[in-house]
């Protein structure tokens, strides 16, 4: 048995999670000493198997347990549409979406030199890889709105000017169901630069 | 391996516990994939740790991973005062004021007969068990200032009546800081009731 108390063990470990602090690290674990015998070892176990079965998909990037991910393996999905997002939760936004049928790229960060971060250190090699196939014809840029993920798109853009296939990027605008009185300047500016025909 | 995919089981266990639902677990998920190798491993034995090594008191009824608790074998403190306490983390209320410097004896819980707790379901034989020793001078019932606390408390006081120990119940009033403006009704009046000499 270690020397620590296994209470406040549990604390100091639970305190690292992002948004838990003192006070909800030990509501958790002492909710959890309360909790149906299981809830402890089950949850315990299966943080483990992230850590130990969780890796990179080869094809995409994205953080899976199986290799190529079930997205990449999936054959209903289409080939010729890869949408190219910054972080694996991203996916999870569009699937929610409904809307998108394709694949996706993960590149896991966008370029900003104030974090030290270049394209070097984003999964693009795979892109390019994955593009060399020829199956797919529209590459669609979903890094986020700000300044790296605009940086990014814009470097994304120019790599793939040689490549034969056409690249898009995610329309900005206001958000649906939000009331354009408390809309936010950047986004309504980007709302007007790309009003549509009625 | 495991068919359920490591994340998706990782987000489901993890939405069990109080507080956190879809999107927190996912966030969680994703950020212990992110967080320093060993951050995963090192949650996950501590999680273990609690289930396998935590248990009750033989003494005071705390959750502890040594038997008897620390507290309870700790010799600088005063044996002839016990502080009844509902849960164990009331415990460490007490501690966190530094006012306290006697023994503690945990009910792990209130008498609450609509969910159907009676005196029966409390850590109380232990408590009288305690008392037999004849060290135990005070008792100062510190259940919550609730229905079910006070009728604990009530309880507790008639079980009492024939030791010889002096048995006293915690203040009531406004908390330190309160507004009076702001003060709810009952603590006012509880307050007045219990108003001492300037």
């Amino acid at each position: 048995m270690s020397e620590v108390d296994p209470i406040k063990q549990a604390v100091q470990h639970l305190r690292r999670l992002p948004g838990v602090g003192d006070k909800t690290a030990t509501r958790l674990v002492y909710w959890m000493l309360r909790a149906p015998e299981g809830t402890i070892p089950e949850l315990s176990a299966s943080l483990l198997r992230l850590a130990e079965e969780v890796r990179q998909c080869s094809v995409c990037g994205d953080l899976t347990g199986t290799d190529p991910c079930a997205m990449c393996a999936d054959p209903r999905r289409d080939d010729a549409l890869v949408c190219v997002v910054e972080h694996p939760q991203d996916v999870l936004a569009f699937e929610r979406s409904g809307e998108f049928r394709g694949r996706y790229h993960i590149l896991h960060g966008a370029i900003s030199p104030l974090d030290g971060i270049g394209p070097s250190d984003l999964n693009l090699r795979s892109l390019l890889e994955r593009l060399r196939g020829g199956q797919i014809k529209e590459v669609i840029i979903a890094t986020d709105p700000d300044v790296e993920g605009d940086a990014t798109a814009l470097y994304i853009g120019r790599l793939l000017a040689g490549v034969d296939v056409q690249v898009t990027r995610l329309a900005h605008g206001i958000s649906v169901g939000t009331e354009i009185e408390y809309a936010d300047a950047v986004s309504l500016a980007r709302a007007l630069q790309n009003r549509r025909p009625l």
